[in-house]
C-alpha cells in the first residue's frame, strides 16, 4: 500500500510518500481502507516538531480520517466488512476521564495515522460514521467536529434558552456554532469580515459581532445580553483573545479554552493575571471519548448536520494541502481523498 | 376585591366567589392584579379533597396565574410597578433541593392563590414573564410548563440525539415534547386519535404512535430505536402505563414520573415488582424552582414558544372551567381570564 | 489446567471439575493464575438457571477472582508478568453509560470465568488489585464491593454529613456500610440481631435498628433523623423491605435499588403503587465499570480498608462453598481458594 | 446599640464606633444579638477601599458574625427568639447559580455586617450554625469555612481515594484540609515550617511538604503521588503560586482559585500563558450560598469538627484585630467578641 510518512519535522520536505506492505489484522484488529481524511492544527504542529507529544519517527501523519473495514481479526465484534468508520482520536479512550496512558496513543502521532491506502486498527479505536455523509465529510469530525461537541457537552451542558459566545470561522468554531444552536442556546459569534458572518448566520449563529469594526468587540457582545455577558464561550481564538473573552463573560460562566491554541503560547508571552478577577470556569478541552464521538455522531444523523469542507485535495496533493492548511485562509475543513 | 374561596371542598359546591378588601403590600411584598390563570390536575384534587397537603378553610384556589404589579414595598428590589409577572408554585424554592419548609407553602393550597383579583407575594415568590407572551398564555406556566422542564432540565440533561418519548396531549406532555424537541432531541409521542397526533407533530415530534391501534405500543416505540429503547421516558400517563413506558426504556433509562399522576393511585392498586428487572432511574418530579422557572422563560423567550390554551373562560365562568377541565377532553390548558 | 464447568443448569450436579490444555494469550491478551475467587447471588442464579442472561452451556462460573499475570501477548500495555489481578466484571466496560453490548459479556456466565487454575482475558478486562490485600481479599471486589461502590458513587455522590441507609449484613451491603463513613455520611443499619448490629458498627455504622425488635423499623429510622428522612438508601433487601424504606426517605432521597435482588421479584408478586406517591428517586444498580472499579481500590488502598470475609473454602470444596453460600447465613463473603 | 463604622477607607482611621438606635425587625426580618465576629481578607480589602465592589459609606464591616435571635418579625417561620444563627455571606443567595443580583448584597460591605452589638436581616439571610460550636467558632464560618466548602463541594464533588492540595495555613486552607480528608481525600499540605507541618496534621493532611526546604515543591508533590498529580488543588496562596500548583496538577485536575487572592493581581503583574498548556480546570470560587453553609454545618455537627481560633479579641480591641490579621502572622481565624 501507498503511505506518508514523517521522516522528520520541521518543515514540509520531512513528508515522504512510501510503498509498503498492506498489514493484516490480529485477533482484535481491523483493517480500514481509508478513502478520505482531513487536517488540524495539531497536524501542522506535529510537522512543525512542536507538539507537546513527540511523533515517532517515519509515523504516518493525520489523525482524521474515514474509510470501510476491509477485513477483521477473529474476535473482532463491534464491526464487520463494509462497515464505514473513522478513526477515535485517543483509540483507547473509552470514556469517563481520560488516562495518561490513554492521552499516550494517538493516531499520526505516537501511531501510524491516517494519510495511508489502509490503516489497522484496535476495534476499540474506531467508530462508525453517520450515514448520510460522504467519507470526505466523515473525515472531517474526529478532531475538530468531536473537540466542538466536548467544549458543549462537559459537566456542564447547554440548558436550552442560554448563550454561546464562538469565535471566528476556523473547523471548530464552526462546529460548536452548529452544536451549540442544535441544543437549544442563543448563539453570538465573532468574526471579521460581512461574508464570514454570513457562513455564521448560515451554521446557527443568531447574531455576529465584526471585531474588526468593532475592536471593543467584548462591550458589544455583553450589551446584546443585556449586561448579563455570556453563559458559555467556546474560546478558540488564541492568548491574545482571551481577555476579551472573560469580559464577555457572566458571573459563573463556563469558558472553554481549546487545547491546541494554548499549547501554542510562546515563552515571553504575558496574560494579566486580572483574567481572574471575575467568577468564572476556565476549562481546557482537547477532542474527546470513543463515546462522546457516538453521541455527536446520532446527533448529527438526527439533525442531518454536515461539516463545511473548505477545499478537497487529491491523494497526491497532500503537500498542497498542508499549504492550504498553513495559510489559514480557509472556513471550514481541508480535506486529502483518495 | 373579587375572590374565589374554597369555603369546603368535596364538590364544586364549596367554591365561592366573596369581596374582601385589598391587601396592602409589607416591606418585602408585591400586590398583583391577575390577569389571568389556569387550572391543573392538583387543582381538582385539592377542590376535591384528595390532594396530599391539606388546604387551608377558605383558601384563594389556584396555583397559575400571571399579572401586573401594581403596588410594591419599600424594600422590594426585583420588580416595579407595571411588571408582568408570574407565581412560582413553590414561593420559597429559590433553587437546589426542595426542602419540606419549602414544600408546604403553595398558593391555592396552604396560602391564597391565584383565582382573586389581587394576589399578594413576598417578592421572593414571583418571576417575570416571557415577553412574547400574553397573560393567559403566560398563567399556562407555573405548574404545568415548569414540570415539563424539570422533568428534562433535571440531573441527567438531554444530549442532543437522545430519544425521548412523551405521553398523550395533556398540559404537561405538550410543554414537554416542545421542550425536549427544543433541547435537540428526538421526540416520539403516543397517543389515541389522528387529530391528537397532528397536535403533537405541531409541538415537535418526531414520530407518533396511536396506542389504541398499537396496544403494544411499548414494541413499536422501541422498534422505531432500532431496539434500543428510549432514553428519556416522561410518563405523564397513570400507573397503568407504566410498566409499558418500562417496556420502552433504553439501559440506564432516565424515567421521569410526574408526581400528580402518582399521587392518584389507590389503596388495592398493585404494580408487578418486575418493572424494576432492567437498569433504569426513575425520578419522580412535581414542578420547579424559581430557579428553573426562570430559565425556562429565557428559553421560551428565544424560541418564541407558546402554550397551547385549549379553552378560555371569563371570570364569572369559574365554575365552569373546573368542569371543563374534570372533562378531560382537553388538549392544552384551561384558561380563566378576567 | 484444572477448571470447574457449569455443564448444565438446575442444581449443584451441573457443575463438573475437569481438566482442559491451559490457554496461551492473543496479541492483547493476558493469562492469569488465579487463586482466589468469592461467591455472589448472581453464581446462584446462574447455577440454577434464573439469571436474566443465558450462560454458555459447559461455561466456567464465577465472575470474581483475583490471580497473578503469567503471561502476556505482544500488544499487551497495561499489565506485565507478576502484576497482581481481578477481572472487571463486565470486561468491555471502560466507563460511562453501560451498553447492550458491554452488559452481554460477563465472566461465568456468557464466557469464561474464575472458578479455574488460569483465566485468559483481553488487557482491557482487568484491573490491578490494592496491594495490601490477599487474593482472598481482592476475590470480594469485583461484584458485591464494586456495587456498593457504584451504589454511593454514581451521579448523586455523598454529600459529608448526608445520611446513608443500609439494609443487613450481606456483601453489598457492609461494603456499603463502609464505603459511606469513608466518604463523610452519617450510616444508619438496620439487622436482626445483636451480633450483627456489632458486626455493622464495626464497618462504619453510626447507629443500628434492630428489625426484629422494631418491625416499624422506617418510623425509627425517620425518628433519628428529626423527621427529615435518610438522603441515601442502599436497598439491598429485597422487594419486601422497599416499601419501608420508602418510608423511610427524605424528600428527594437517592434510594438505590441493587439489581440481583429486585431481578428475583416472581410473577404474582405485588407492589402498592403509593410507593411512588413522595418525591424520591430510585436508581437500578448492577456492578460498575473498569474505571469504577480502579477508583475504589484507590479509595480501598488509601483507607486500607479490608473486605469481611466470611469462610474461606479449598478449590476441591467449590460445592460446599455454593451450598454455604445459597444458606445465606454468611455475613461477608464467601472465598474459594486454590 | 453600639456599632463601628467605616466612615471612610483607606485605613484604620476610618473605623468608628458609635452609638445608634437598636433597629426593630419588619415583617420577614429578624433581629440578632451579635456575640463573636471574625475577620477576613476581603474585610481588610474593603477598609483599603480595594474591594471590587464598593462598600456604602458608614456601613458596619464585617461579613462574619454569629449569635442569637432576639426578635422576629410577624412573617418570620425559619427563627424562633433564642436560636443561634450566622449570617449568610450573600443574605439573599439561597442555591443555585449565583446571579450579579445576588452577588451585589453581602454583610459588611454594601448593607451593615457583624462588628455591631445587634444585626438586623430578613430571614433568608440567616442560617442555624452547629449545636456543638461556640459563638467565636460559629463567627468563623460564614466565608473562610464556605469558601473551602464550596471549593470541595461544588460541581466535581471529591471521589474518596483522590488526592486533595492545599496551600499553607491560612483560614480557607486549613478548612479545605480537614473537609477534603472528611470526604475521604489523601491530603497533601505545602507550608513553611515545621511548626505549621505539624498543624496541618492535627487538621488531617496525609503528608506536608516544606516549601522553603523545597523550593521546586510541585516536583514533590508529583513525586508523592508516582508522577500522576494531584486530582484537586484548592489554591489559596496567590498568582505567584499558581504555575507550581498547575504543574502539581493530574491531566483533568480541578484547579479551585479562591476569589480574594486571584482579585488581589495588579496593574503590571504577569502570567506565563503556558500554565494553560495542560488539560486542567480552573474554577473561581468565592463563599457560597445558604443552602452549601446549611450542608457544611450538618457536616460540622457530625464530625463534631473545629475551627482553629488564632487569637480573641475584645469589643473595644476590634482596631487591634484588623492589625493583628494584617501582620499575616496567624494560623486560623481572628476573631472579635462581645
Amino acid at each position: 500500500m501507498q503511505a506518508y510518512h514523517l521522516d522528520s519535522s520541521g518543515n514540509m520536505g520531512g513528508l515522504v510518500l512510501r510503498d509498503t506492505s498492506t498489514p493484516e489484522p490480529g485477533d482484535y484488529e481491523v483493517l480500514v481502507r481509508v478513502h478520505a481524511r482531513s487536517l488540524n492544527f495539531r497536524d501542522t504542529m506535529i510537522m512543525q516538531g512542536r507538539y507537546p507529544l513527540p511523533a515517532v519517527s517515519g509515523v504516518v501523519p493525520l489523525s482524521d480520517g474515514a474509510g470501510e473495514v476491509v477485513a477483521v481479526g477473529s474476535n473482532v465484534k463491534r464491526f464487520a466488512i463494509g462497515d464505514k468508520v473513522a478513526g477515535s482520536y485517543f483509540p483507547q479512550w473509552q470514556s469517563g476521564r481520560l488516562t495518561m496512558e490513554q492521552a499516550a496513543e494517538q493516531y499520526g502521532c505516537t501511531r501510524d495515522g491516517m494519510l495511508a491506502e489502509y490503516v489497522l486498527a484496535n476495534e476499540q479505536g474506531l467508530v462508525r460514521t453517520p450515514q448520510h455523509l460522504s467519507y470526505a465529510e466523515a473525515a472531517c469530525l474526529p478532531c475538530a467536529a468531536l473537540t466542538a461537541w466536548s467544549a458543549l457537552n462537559g459537566p456542564r451542558r447547554i440548558i436550552p434558552g442560554e448563550t454561546v459566545l464562538t469565535i471566528g470561522t476556523g473547523g471548530v468554531a464552526l462546529f460548536a456554532t452548529q452544536f451549540a444552536r442544535m441544543a437549544g442556546a442563543r448563539v453570538i459569534a465573532i468574526t471579521s469580515s460581512a461574508v464570514k458572518a454570513a457562513v455564521l448566520k448560515e451554521h446557527g449563529a443568531h447574531e455576529v459581532v465584526n471585531y474588526v469594526e468593532h475592536p471593543d468587540w467584548d462591550k458589544q457582545v455583553r450589551a446584546l445580553t443585556a449586561g448579563r455577558g455570556m453563559d458559555h464561550v467556546i474560546e478558540t481564538g488564541s492568548i491574545a483573545t482571551l481577555p476579551k473573552s472573560i469580559n464577555s463573560a457572566a458571573l459563573d460562566c463556563q469558558l472553554t479554552l481549546i487545547a491546541a491554541l494554548a499549547s501554542s503560547a510562546k515563552a515571553g508571552d504575558a496574560l494579566d493575571p486580572r483574567i481572574f478577577a471575575g467568577l468564572l470556569n476556565i476549562r481546557r478541552v482537547f477532542v474527546g471519548s470513543r463515546n462522546d464521538f457516538e453521541e455527536m455522531n446520532r446527533a448529527l444523523e438526527l439533525h442531518q448536520l454536515r461539516p463545511r469542507i473548505d477545499k478537497v485535495f487529491a491523494w497526491e496533493e497532500a503537500g498542497l494541502a498542508y499549504q492550504h492548511f498553513e495559510s489559514r485562509q480557509h472556513m471550514g475543513k481541508v480535506v486529502i481523498v483518495g
